[in-house]
C-alpha cells in the first residue's frame, strides 16, 4: 500500500495476521474500528486483553476454563465415568452443541506428530493418565481428528489405557448426515461399509 | 453457541461486529488471539486503542491524519492549487496508489443523501469552501463514488463552484481496463460511447 499512516498501517498488519484474513479484509476492518466511539474502541481492545488474561487451562481436562476448574468438570450432573478425548477446546463446542453427550472431556491441546516435532510428551496424556489413577473411569472415548495424527494418537493412548481395563472407543466412521454418496471418497465410504448396522 | 467461556464469547461477539466476519471467523479469530502470547495479545490490544486515539483529521483537507496535518497537506512537492474532492479517507488511498495525481485531497466523509438524512452540512463541504477563498486553487476535481449519492454531491459541489470561477471536472465514466465489454451494463457502456476519444 503506497500510504498509509504507521497506527492505521499497524493495526492492518494485527488483523491481516489472523487466520483467513486478507489484506483488503484486514483494511475494512481497521476503518471499522476507526469508526468506534472512543468507548467502544476500549472495549474490544479489553475484549482482546481479557480473553488472554482470564482464559487459563482447567485442572482436571485442560479445557479452557475462567477458574480453577471449567463449567463441565465443576458441573455435578455430569457424569465423571465417561471421558472424551478430543485434540482441541473447540471440538469441545462441537460436541456439546450435539447436546447428546453428558460425560467429561479432556483435551490434548494437539495430536501426536513426528513430522512437526510433537510427541507423546508435548500433548496432554499425562494429564489424562492421571485421570485414571482411582478407577472412577469406565469409558474413554477418542474423539481425535479423523487425520493420520489424529489415529495414531487414538491408537497411542488406547494401547496405554487397555492393559488398566478401561473400556477405550472410536467416534464411528461414515458418510455424513446430509452428504450426497455419489461425493463421499472411498475411505469414508468404505469405512461406513464396514460399520454398518442392522436395521 | 451452547457453550462458551464468557470472556472468550465477548471476544468473539467484537469480532462478529466487524463487516464482514461471520461466526465461524469470528471463533476461529478469537482462539488466534488466544494463541497468542501474553506480548502479542498486548500489543494487538494497543493497536486498537493506539489508531483510535493518535488518528485524527486533517486540519485542512479532513483526511485521516497523525499530526495537526495529513501527510499529503504536509508535503511541500504536492500541487496545491488541484484538489480532488472524494468521499471516504480510503478513496485517498485509491487514487495514491496510481502513482499519476500530485494535487490535493479533500474528504467529505460521506455523501449527500437525503434518505439516510444526510444533508450538505453533515458532510464536509463548508471546509472544502473555506480552502477555495484564497484564490489559490485552480481545479477542483469531482470524484465521489459513480452512485446516485455520490452523483448528487458532486453537482451540488459543481453548482456552488462554478461561480467562484473555479474549474470544476468528474472523473471519466467508462469500461473498466482489462473487463468485458459484453458484461459491461447499459448505463456504463453508454457512458463510455459518450465520452469517446479520438485515437
Amino acid at each position: 500500500m503506497a500510504y498509509n499512516l504507521a497506527p492505521l498501517q499497524n493495526l492492518i498488519d494485527q488483523f491481516e495476521r489472523m487466520p483467513g484474513i486478507g489484506n483488503k479484509t484486514a483494511q475494512r476492518m481497521a476503518f471499522y474500528v476507526l469508526g468506534l466511539t472512543k468507548d467502544e474502541a476500549n472495549g474490544f481492545a479489553k475484549a482482546i486483553t481479557d480473553a488472554h488474561t482470564k482464559i487459563k487451562q482447567c485442572k482436571i481436562c485442560c479445557n479452557l476454563a475462567d477458574d480453577e476448574l471449567c463449567p463441565i468438570c465443576k458441573n455435578e450432573t455430569r457424569d465423571k465415568s465417561v471421558i472424551c478425548v478430543v485434540e482441541d477446546p473447540r471440538d469441545v463446542a462441537a460436541i456439546e452443541r450435539t447436546h447428546e453427550y453428558n460425560g467429561t472431556y479432556h483435551v490434548l491441546h494437539g495430536a501426536i506428530s513426528p513430522m512437526d516435532n510433537i510427541g507423546p510428551e508435548q500433548i496432554k496424556i499425562k494429564e489424562l493418565l492421571a485421570r485414571l489413577n482411582d478407577g472412577a473411569v469406565d469409558e474413554v472415548i477418542m474423539a481425535t481428528n479423523p487425520t493420520v495424527e489424529g489415529e495414531a494418537t487414538a491408537m497411542y493412548i488406547s494401547r496405554l489405557l487397555k492393559p488398566m481395563g478401561i473400556t477405550v472407543s472410536r467416534l464411528a466412521y461414515g458418510v455424513p448426515v446430509g452428504a450426497d454418496l455419489e461425493y463421499a471418497d472411498e475411505v469414508t465410504l468404505s469405512r461406513a461399509l464396514e460399520g454398518r448396522s442392522v436395521i
